[in-house]
């Protein structure tokens, strides 16, 4: 039986983790190496090596409702999308609210993780870290979970780019951008259209003399405000979950891209990929396509090689003087203080049960939380990792035979190299609802749907039409949380809060009013309509383009 | 008859108007106080007071297509929204081809025009020049025109805002601005939501701590990226001209703030503005809606006062520990050189006929070009002006009696204020495809559909549907020109020629053969996407939100 358990790291998942070592009666030990917790959120002016580091403007690209802890909301008045500094004051307000400050020893590193001796007896692991002081310490913990990130080792394959030891200008992995400062009239190529390239292609087009942005396959790339203005995530229901297991995955992916092309052609802005909609997770960029539209991002194919300062394109173009080359190529993961027999390659992915547990131990007691890559937020999905890996650690779980476990893993591994375009670079990609749901259900934490519809049908309404929040997992089953369906139900004054800072004339018709009073000119514009329409169905922008007044 | 001209100010409507001189045969003088050519387009790092200045970013937000010369195409590669580096360069190119600078004597600023002692008799005019050296030069010419600009005199209305004395940050106007450099963890207050405005809150909402957007009146914000990714300018068509002449305002004004707020709710988003949409012109901002979804822009009713740091809003509310107020409150007009007799108000509005000639002279040989305020470029409209005033000192043009000029221009004020909420900045607002066709008529230019229907269908169908370029205005008439067939037939080339920069994949399933194959498929989900349909319209960007990935 676990009590004491070691969790390395104190970003989003370790902080997640201890709570739910906290919920389940264990005594969690957090080992943070740097001063402060946040892990990848915590922004630094200057990179340290084999840590994650983001730039000074980034803001997360999952909408706060989907990306908070499902027992504690982001505060109402914090924006829909936020900036690393607001969420790492989120962070503090979690850490603090469930006292977990006490048990991080920061500026502490983990060196080793090593079964004990006596492992197949007690499960036990032996770990030595070491402090600011360069001290060593040995402890003993009944169960280890392992949070340090996947973001920490920037993914540079030189190699791929011929001639690139002959580049004379300056060159750097996205992991070190912090801001476009150095780009002042340069001429900058970034290669990789992964979100983190597309955000530095534009900030840097802001002030360089040309940005280039180099992709080999493309992307599709779509819109934080969408329709309405309303969060993109806030479409994310179960309801469209549901149409995904009824409608054909061909007919999903054509009505995606019609989408997604009628904001702007994707083949006409030069992103189009081989690859279909769904099968590969898209880029978020409100702002990349006036880029192109105005010319200051330019989009290019692969590089085939460098020149002193040219840079060749598989089409044979030529792009000359440039100054700075961002590779924005990803990221390895590592976990270099494990044994080398615990983890193991599955295809591209990592050979872990339900992507938490190595399946080949004699005991359970080792854990990988927050390893994740989907279309949503890390912060809820590591948090239910960390509720299930408690309950198995507390033996209220119990878990199949290894051999049995490891199935599991081919068979995972193979229904997802079937959805999805996967790479080494997406060890661990899983579809967000799919995923909670299947964890949850296990965990006896799922909302029973049924159940809602005939008990509660103004909450089943909200749960099934609704977005997935977190807040769902908190309705019922072991870790229930009170606040939850109060949450469920206040969720969308929280989305509406942050927008209210101007208050609107009350003397404005509304939009009903409106409409009575336009129900007359309706008729006699209808025909007219109609026919604008059979004629010339992109009448509405003309509409709009018709008062147009010159900048400044 | 008129021989030689003073054109003063070399900036887009100067360069015209030398053009419009030399093609009808008249000696053309242009006096630029700068050393350069291109007016409020030439960018300068430091504001020089008289002077119209612009920001280090700044990209025009017109179309190029619809804002070049109607006789001189932009050239195909250059981008579909140009910064204003590439705009010099075009004006570079026009003066160059027309052979305008030797007509050019730059840091020559003119200090005085008066009518000479027998103007009643030859209509001339004594001018006065200063050239560098601070030397004064004393010059008679037959006729005059004005393009000395209308963005040199910032409008700074500290009085509407009490307590500013007392502010302990700074505070400029946006014609002071020239990039964020200032604003790096600040907290800004924006005043005014016209575009500077709008481009200066979002650009400095990237470094500032905070940016307050505040607007009295609110805005219709419109995107450049028009749907399918089209400019939106391109949707500017003579049909879509004919449908605002048959159809109710009320009704258009509903369907475009309809389609607006389908792109985001401008009353969720703080920005509804009283006017209808058609009743201004509207704000042009493709990054604005993010900035405020996520908080770093933050739109807030109009000022009440300002108390040392903090500001208080109409609504009460207070923002403390501001660093820096940016007025982007517009610009006032003037035109010091000229005699105070020459121009008046009506109304709002200058008294000018056809927006070009003082009514109220006993000779036609003063003319004001680029002083107009429209939903089109200064550029074509500038160049239409010239071409008609030139018409007009050569005799080629009669002109109504004084009277009669002066009723034209009451009549015209009355059913312009009708039209649009009118101020004193905005002195002379026009409908630019209105205002280019009456000009166009009189000048006897303007494309005769019927003509063209049944002479060159296939030009008719793209002068009818397709936008309302300026080459559309020498097919016919005096100053014709035999490109402008080509230009019409190839503006579309032009439009696309800037994107194609990364080809794509043959192999890719075209549309049409994507649809073929997924004719089955669609079948089958018709159904069941029309139930999705009824029950939940806003399954579309569900679809696309399906699939998200948090940033890095």
């Amino acid at each position: 039986m676990v009590h004491t358990v070691a969790v390395i790291g104190a970003g989003p998942s370790g902080l997640a983790s201890v709570k739910a070592c906290l919920d389940e009666g264990m005594v969690p030990t957090c080992f943070e190496s740097s001063d402060d917790m946040g892990g990848l959120w915590k922004f630094k002016e200057v990179s340290e090596p084999n840590r994650a580091s983001i730039y000074r403007s980034l803001t997360i690209n999952i909408w706060k409702e989907m990306m908070c802890y499902s027992d504690f909301p982001i505060p109402a008045d914090y924006p829909n999308y936020m900036h690393h500094s607001k969420i790492l004051k989120y962070f503090r307000m979690y850490a603090e609210h469930f006292k977990l400050l006490k048990h991080i020893r920061f500026q502490t590193s983990v060196k080793s993780v090593r079964q004990r001796p006596d492992f197949s007896r007690t499960g036990q692991w032996e770990v030595v870290t070491e402090n600011r002081d360069g001290q060593e310490e040995t402890w003993v913990f009944d169960a280890v979970i392992c949070c340090s990130g996947h973001f920490n080792y920037p993914n540079l394959p030189l190699k791929d780019f011929p001639g690139i030891e002959t580049f004379e200008g300056k060159y750097f992995h996205s992991w070190d951008y912090k801001g476009p400062e150095d780009m002042y009239g340069k001429r900058v190529v970034v290669i990789g259209i992964g979100n983190s390239g597309g955000d530095i292609a534009v900030e840097g087009s802001r002030v360089a003399e040309q940005v280039y942005l180099s992709t080999r396959s493309g992307a599709w790339v779509i819109r934080q405000v969408s329709d309405n203005g309303l969060p993109v995530d806030r479409f994310n229901t179960r309801f469209v979950h549901v149409m995904f297991k009824l409608l054909p995955m061909r007919f999903l992916n054509w009505l995606g891209e019609k989408k997604l092309n009628s904001m702007y052609d994707h083949a006409m802005y030069g992103l189009k990929p081989k690859h279909r909609f769904f099968s590969q997770i898209p880029v978020i960029n409100d702002d990349l396509p006036f880029k192109i539209l105005s010319g200051s991002v330019i989009v290019k194919p692969n590089i085939k090689e460098i020149r002193g300062s040219s840079v060749v394109f598989d089409d044979g173009s030529v792009v000359e003087n440039v100054d700075m080359i961002v590779f924005a190529t990803g990221y390895n993961y590592d976990f270099p203080y494990l044994p080398n027999n615990v983890l193991y390659k599955s295809g591209h992915r990592v050979g872990l049960y339900k992507l938490v547990l190595p399946p080949n131990l004699e005991h359970p007691t080792l854990a990988i939380v927050g390893f994740i890559h989907s279309d949503g937020a890390i912060m809820p999905q590591a948090e239910m990792q960390a509720r299930w890996v408690a309950r198995v650690f507390k033996g209220h779980k119990k878990l199949p035979s290894n051999q049995a476990m490891i199935k599991a893993v081919e068979k995972d591994t193979r229904s997802i190299e079937k959805k999805y375009v996967v790479s080494k670079l997406t060890p661990i990609q899983v579809d967000f609802v799919e995923y909670m749901d299947e964890l949850a259900k296990d965990l006896g934490a799922r909302p029973s749907l049924p159940w809602l519809f005939f008990t509660d049908y103004p909450l089943f309404k909200r749960v099934f039409w609704g977005p997935v929040t977190a807040y769902q997992y908190r309705l019922m089953g072991p870790g229930k949380w009170e606040g939850a369906r109060k949450a469920i139900f206040t969720q969308f004054d929280r989305m509406y809060q942050p927008l209210k800072t101007r208050q609107l004339d009350a003397q404005q018709p509304s939009t009903s009013g409106r409409l009575i009073k336009l129900s007359l000119t309706l008729v006699a514009g209808g025909a007219a309509l109609y026919y604008v329409h059979i004629r010339n169905p992109t009448t509405f922008p003309a509409l709009l383009s018709r008062l147009h007044l010159q900048t400044v």
